[in-house]
């Protein structure tokens, strides 16, 4: 069946029609031998992701559930957090921190920028009852991308949890969950690692299971001690597992570690920097100053309906870019080349893009 | 691709093949209009087979998350509850309401058996500070179906709210959600609906909306004011939802719907009756007092080890029975007959089974 657009959207990504056939394959139980290996299969590859050797969950869920799981697994009610934020889904982090009875300590920057390390720091001195920094690797709103690596180090000689949302990151960024010592990282499956949406997943050090150990928030559906002990009795997860979307999991892992992860990051780079020179080539502006690989979030000029411009794409190219969220709805076109699109896909969605742009009416245009 | 094996277990159960094959289909964006028409229509038939014109949510999880979506959205610390227990599905909302730090006030039978009403009744009568009544329609772990009728009006007279567990037996057993006066009920895709894991559901009356309103839970994944709110202004799930799973369950809701749910109910009836009368005919025993129709659940003679047939049906036969749970594992063996099964199907199915049992050792056997 012929798909209504293509995705460019940031997640739901493109998913290859190989890794769609796979969701079809006959159900095997979840309780059974046969299940066990796949779940087996599907942790060892994403512990590769990761680059941790720590524990690896897989939650059926959004990508917000793995955000919720974090805060259940880790919070107390009173406890306090860091929470350093950039964009929407750093919102997020608050919100589901004062849920569960935290208080959260925001640093907040303007959004389209990153998160500057020396502002962290800076809060992090500040706030010696803040147990925990909640942030973000790749922030889908803006496009921005944190230092995560520097976070993890300020953290760990600071004694602080470090919790990042990987979720539209995780396989187009950088990211070495144990060099760089994080002690949580959420993921999930419909963004660069291109499978369909259903579920999430979350690394999990021995620095969070300590925490974990004294945390009080309410927790079943997402209780990483289950987990743990469903794995090593049985090899199984706790509750019953989206099975068709493991299938689709295992085959998009084990193409995307047959590359590599090294090269998997080279990729998103060399596509996102490609999409970069285009964008300044037409005299336009990307909204992000340290912008993602996963990611191009593109500003549009005073007067200039972003939405208009992907609405057209969608109608007449075919093509789905993603709006701005919230208020920044006009204000940015967003056009994810995470997964599995090629240099050629995103050199057609951008020329639709520019094509579009041109004929927006107001003070924009000629470049 | 051929299946390894037909299933004949409680969830998952078998799904047709045209049903699988929806799942294959090119995703659509779930912040557009495509996936709000597919939303609608998932919550439009998920009304008919509740029977209810209270609100219904979907949640990408497994049933288990709508039972914790239950108690968030529901429980306060220290609230009490009334939880009405025939198995170990009915357990499961003993340590939910445990882990949300409320008291539960514990009504256990012996497994195997209904929830008497008039013991339900006692219950609540001694019990004025319990606002809510947590129990089963379909008890998995051992077949019992629970008078949810009955139930209802003892809720509603005494003034507490019901909330029903109907994840095996919804589409299997009859249930109707608003005349019977059920307030919150929990259902699941991979049951008698005969799709694939990964979406749960969750019916919510006005009744639960007030207490809702004064519930202190921690809640976000869950939240059905987060829920309602997104439907109301946009007509979409606040997180991504699992998109292909909402292809399928369209699909299968549309099979069961076009059979209408009093048809759906009579045929899970047929075939139960009609299972049940082979065992009888085997001089077999069921494990149950009141079975569902969802399911069927035989008991062991004594020195019989269910287990060891289970496994001899699946090597030989191609079919995949279901073990008792935990202290249950080799006393009973179960059959699910939920869903797109036949006559011919479970026919055959039984007859694998009683050719197992046949062959086993020990003081039973010839019938």
């Amino acid at each position: 069946m012929k798909a209504k657009y293509t995705l460019f959207t940031p997640g739901p990504t493109h998913v290859p029609e190989d890794i769609m056939q796979e969701l079809s394959k006959p159900l095997v139980y979840h309780r059974e031998a046969a299940f066990t290996e796949i779940l087996n299969e599907s942790i060892k590859g994403l512990k590769k992701v990761f680059r941790t050797k720590g524990d690896v969950f897989i939650f059926t869920s959004s990508g917000t559930g793995a955000m919720e799981a974090a805060v259940a697994n880790l919070l107390s009610f009173g406890d306090h957090a860091i929470v350093a934020v950039c964009g929407k889904f750093g919102e997020r982090w608050r919100e589901l921190v004062l849920r569960f009875g935290g208080y959260a300590d925001m640093l907040s920057i303007p959004f389209g920028r990153s998160v500057p390390p020396e502002e962290l720091e800076r809060k992090i001195k500040a706030n010696d009852a803040a147990r925990f920094v909640f942030t973000t690797l790749t922030e889908t709103s803006t496009g921005a991308l944190n230092d995560i690596k520097s976070f993890g180090k300020l953290c760990r000689a600071n004694n602080r949890i470090l919790v990042v949302d990987a979720i539209a990151g995780l396989g187009a960024d950088e990211l070495h969950t144990d060099d760089w010592q994080v002690d949580v990282v959420c993921g999930a499956s419909q963004k660069a690692l291109y499978c369909p949406p259903g579920l999430s997943f979350m690394s999990f050090n021995d620095r969070a299971w300590e925490c974990s150990e004294k945390s009080k928030a309410p927790r079943y559906y997402w209780d990483v001690r289950q987990f743990r002990k469903w794995m090593q009795d049985k090899g199984q997860t706790p509750w019953t597992p989206a099975i068709p979307l493991f299938y689709a999991l295992n085959r998009a892992l084990g193409q995307v570690l047959e590359a590599g992860m090294d090269e998997t990051w080279a990729r998103h780079r060399r596509l996102a920097e490609y999409l970069r020179k285009r964008v300044a080539d037409a005299g336009l502006e990307l909204f992000t100053e340290h912008p993602s690989n996963a990611l191009t979030v593109i500003k549009m000029p005073e007067g200039v309906d972003g939405s208009a411009i992907v609405q057209t794409v969608k109608e007449r190219d075919k093509m789905l870019l993603a709006n701005g969220q919230a208020e920044m709805f006009r204000k940015v076109v967003r056009i994810g080349h995470m997964g599995a699109l090629t240099k050629t896909d995103i050199g057609k969605a951008f020329d639709a893009f520019l094509h579009a742009f041109k004929e927006q009416p107001g003070p924009r245009g000629q470049p």
